[in-house]
């Protein structure tokens, strides 16, 4: 039976890795902070003191932390993975990061002889809590093989979506679609309301035809009953469209909406509210709009 | 039984008003061209020589052309509707025009002691000839269950959404929303393909979770399978979106990701394609990323 480790044990990570433990696993845990590890282990996980001692213990390594350089440090920096890590061993990067950075870290690891699957998840807090985030899987398919059954006990939708940089390339789509749906649904429902009609009853007839979409259903409602409780907080949606800006300016691609909708989320977090619902975007209209959507 | 009248029979207002004649109602019918109201004659309706008759002889009169200065010839122009309606009769203009302008023309009727709904529909010619056109209704209600039967002889998912204009305020939402979404799904399947991703693993990742739309699903699959024949033409959703826009600046609003998609279009539109679907929207971001979607 494998040894599984996990760094990283924040409101994601320690869930995901709680799950592992509870099957049965052996997990040796790391975190930067030690009350999470502490924690896990008086549920049976085995606290490790570095990046490089869970290297050193575990064969199939996930790692859930916040962003690009974060997962540089644990794999590269100082008593980092890499110092720890055996030949043979498989590293899983479940945090959002860039799809290019990941394709570098996943060329580094191979000439180690470490194999790597980015898998970043959608489904927050709540789906990591149920296990049941959605996972989007880049890496060798024999490799997505065999730590498929330690995402099942993570996840529910589980797609293996091509090669090193293709799990992240596809979150980031996801977090485009989820923010400029936002933004046309925010867009449609202040049109209506400025214009004086009952942006209850326009959201519903929309719902019944081609403009529908789960976030004109969730967010369009949130929108009308003014409910901006994350959710997913805006401050996370801001990494995940700079990701997306970056790689773009990287490839040589222009994405104006995507462009806009992170100008919104900055006007919004301006006003100290970075910690609301990513669907609080409309905030930002309404004020340029000097008019608040009512219900 | 109620004397209908029918003016405008182009692709969408002739199988509208066929459909009227069908079910064995009196339809007076006109259209600037002769052929449509021959055409209809011959299966039964009355034909007119000008608005102004069709005004005469009806008392229900339904109104299906292009555009806002087209509405206003029909009703106000030289031998229009105006000249010949008589008190009491009903005007059910089902255009997509400008909410505003509806609103001026339902005042100058209600002086006149005639009564107005506005009725736009969506669901594109496919909807018109099957009869199951979405119909959004602005008007006072007890008008709306006097005209629903009729409506209901044409289209399928009949909502009123309040008073004068709100129903074209409703359609503009509405197209704000679709344009929005396309854009959305063009910007986030282009990112994926340029990255190097599969455009068709994420968009199937995609349509799993909470970017998963209608539109996704529809004209995501036109953007991979370069499947661009209409559909919903590019020049008539860039007259959709200037009503938003026209509107946007009369209310006091801003809708800058509708601005952007108006842009795109009119970068289609630039290359001869204005009479592709709207899922070619696809066609500006990729010329300026110099990248073509690869299913």
């Amino acid at each position: 039976m494998a040894e599984l480790g996990f760094i990283g044990l924040g409101i994601m990570g320690k869930p995901m890795a709680g799950h592992l433990v509870a099957a049965g696993h052996t997990v040796h845990v790391y975190d930067v902070r030690p009350e999470p590890v502490k924690e896990l282990s008086t549920r049976g996980a085995r606290p490790c003191r570095s990046c490089k001692e869970v290297g050193q213990k575990s064969n199939i390594i996930f790692i859930m932390v916040p962003d690009t350089p974060d997962v540089e440090a644990v794999l590269f920096g100082p008593d980092g993975l890499a110092e720890g890590l055996r030949s043979g061993s498989i590293v899983v990067d479940m945090s959002s990061i860039s799809p290019i950075a990941t394709k570098e870290f996943a060329k580094k690891l191979t000439a180690m002889g470490v194999k790597m699957l980015d898998a970043p998840v959608s489904g927050g807090q709540v789906g990591a809590e149920n296990a049941t985030l959605s996972i989007m899987v880049g890496g060798p398919v024999e490799v997505f093989n065999e730590v498929k059954p330690y995402f099942e006990r993570m996840g529910k939708n589980i797609v293996h979506i091509g090669g090193h940089g293709d799990g992240q390339t596809c979150k980031v789509a996801n977090q485009i679609v989820v923010a400029l749906t936002i933004e046309a649904v925010a867009e449609a429902l202040l049109f209506a309301s400025k214009a004086g009609a009952d942006p209850v009853k326009v959201r519903a007839a929309l719902l019944g035809g081609f403009a529908q979409s789960r976030i004109l259903e969730l967010h369009g409602e949130r929108m009308i009953h003014r409910k901006f409780d994350p959710g997913f907080r805006i401050r996370l949606h801001q990494k995940d469209l700079n990701l997306a800006l970056q790689a773009a300016r990287s490839l040589g691609l222009s994405l104006p909406n995507t462009a806009t909708a992170q100008e919104l989320f900055n006007a919004v977090a301006a006003q100290g509210s970075s910690d609301l619902d990513h669907s609080a975007m409309v905030l930002a209209l309404e004020k340029l709009a000097n008019h608040t959507i009512k219900g």
